[in-house]
């Protein structure tokens, strides 16, 4: 954020030069408004357990806690950018993937504008939400509501298994022993700083979550949906359960799809899907994005249209599966873009 | 957000002209930078857990999940909105109280504009975080890392516990057998969209929340910092960690303070308390508020400056212990926007 900074070397002016340019160069972003609502959610009643007394706060003053009665479960959060210059002729979703939030469309890791920004400075009003049970949506005690055991992944986790690189397994190590994969785009400096965006997820709440951006469908659409990862199933079901108002899919590597027996519901929605790089060298990849694009087949055998954008075809290379963070993440939202401006949903 | 609301009564229609009033009086909000990361976290290992086969997505391919091995914990989510003219002459940290998140300062429950906003309008530079555990910052395995479990609140607990009304108990009821107290300035109509922000928390996860609100402090101040409830023991302490750095503390109803012995360390940063209505006659807020005056008595003994001001006093009636929800949550915005002024905080 700082306006001006200095540096001690040629090197270093070179690199302030190009840094201050692209800092300078950005316009401020004028909101007509901005906020946050929460959507969705159903009460679940809990019974038989007895009552606690608890000390909220060292020193404080003990309040009985009674865990038995009524909770709220399955809420979703949903916070809106409405930008004052509005050129989306509609508003943008952004829905996450697994073990993250909203978080991912906001600054990079290594501390660069992510989509969030882009697309508002584009001019669509952007609405990102965290999934049932992750960020500010809230989640719900186990298995007394949610029906399993949450999953953590450890430091390494994401490192093979988003493509980023190899050599560490599920284990963290010293980041001088990963190696990244060649060509990678991703910002190795931020992989440390993205695994702090990692909450947990379960893997037995998916109708609650699908019901949740339902709900968001009907309090803020019609709309374009654009999701990623896990969230594949999600914007596609969503999309089933309200076609009439969802005008365009945009699914960035879904590794979920839809209802296939449903497939058709779907003709009427401009479905873009796109694809990173490392893809055919992996273990399992090669099958998530078999059955995306074979999701994709059925819904243009139904008479729909589907556009698939393998990056590296294109001559987009590096990418990981966090398309929005790597490097090169404003050339891959320009693919985006162009693409929703080629479907007149762009003024 | 629709510019224009048509309506098919005369009073709906009065109603309309209001409502439209109102928005057409906002003016955009000009950002010149806006963002989030993460601070603070450390690393801690576990070993000895089996290995699991987990298909993250219906239909996807299985992965195996390793849950031994090295985990990130204790980090926390900032989100920054940064004026394009700026006023307040430092940044203001916003830290919510316990069970909840950053929602605290957003829209309403009842979608009034909240505290951030309005502070951001008056051109302050906005840091609103979610304490560690919470919301986006994530949370961690229990017993295993965070060492007790989760403590979760009913739909009715906060209903007399946070001076809105009385008849819930910790049980929900049907929202017509609630009786608000007399004159309250919290949205009725919002409780139940009140409930959809609450979150988990621990009991036990202090020292970890401290440590990472330090390292917001060293990544962001000078500032001053506004807190709230459980978030008072937060506030103090962090600035008596970093007594150089933190240039003024907003209490609005703290729930804990500092540490007394070391009192003196704030001397030189001045002190608002704040307290709403309703308190003489609950069952813990008198003990509550009495706790922090006299935490602020002795940093005036060691020469510091501390303004206590009961809301009912200066004539603003029917305060919740959620002022920033209230209907009256800009006029006790403006009690502490006029605080700020008068300690010079604003050009």
């Amino acid at each position: 954020m700082p306006a001006i900074r200095l540096s001690r070397s040629g090197i270093g002016a070179l690199a302030t030069a190009l840094w201050c340019t692209a800092t300078i160069a950005q316009e401020p972003i004028t909101l007509k408004d901005l906020g946050s609502f929460h959507v969705g959610g159903r009460y679940v009643e809990i019974s038989g357990k007895p009552v606690k007394d608890v000390v909220f706060t060292p020193g404080g003053v003990p309040a009985k806690v009674d865990p038995n009665g009524t909770y709220l479960t399955g809420q979703m959060y949903v916070q809106y950018f409405i930008p004052q210059n509005q050129r989306g002729t509609l508003p943008l979703l952004l829905w996450h993937g697994g073990n993250l939030t909203g978080v991912t469309y906001e600054t990079t890791p290594d501390g660069r504008e992510g989509w969030l920004n882009w697309f508002l400075r584009k001019g669509w009003p952007v609405y990102n939400s965290d999934a049932v049970e992750r960020g500010r949506s809230g989640w719900s005690m186990f298995p007394d509501i949610f029906k399993s055991e949450p999953i953590f992944l450890t430091t390494g986790n994401g490192y093979e298994r988003f493509r980023i690189g190899e050599g560490v397994g599920s284990f963290n190590q010293a980041p001088t022993k990963r190696r990244q994969l060649p060509g990678s785009q991703f910002p190795a400096e931020g992989y440390d700083a993205w695994v702090k965006q990692v909450v947990p997820r379960w893997t037995t709440t998916d109708p609650e979550t699908i019901d949740a951006y339902i709900a968001e469908v009907d309090r803020v659409c019609p709309c374009v949906i654009l999701f990623h990862s896990q969230a594949g199933q999600f914007g596609f079901k969503v999309a089933q359960a309200r076609p009439e108002k969802v005008k365009a899919l945009v699914a960035v590597e879904p590794a979920g799809i839809g209802d296939p027996a449903k497939a058709a519901d779907l003709k009427g929605i401009p479905v873009l899907m796109i694809f990173g790089d490392y893809i055919e060298q992996d273990a399992r990849w090669p099958a998530i994005r078999k059955n995306a694009v074979e999701f994709g087949d059925r819904i243009k055998a139904a008479g729909g249209a589907v556009d698939v954008i393998d990056l590296p075809k294109v001559g987009i290379t590096g990418n990981s599966h966090l398309l929005m963070m790597d490097k090169n993440n404003l050339e891959v939202a320009a693919v985006i873009q162009n693409w929703f401006e080629a479907k007149g949903l762009y003024r």
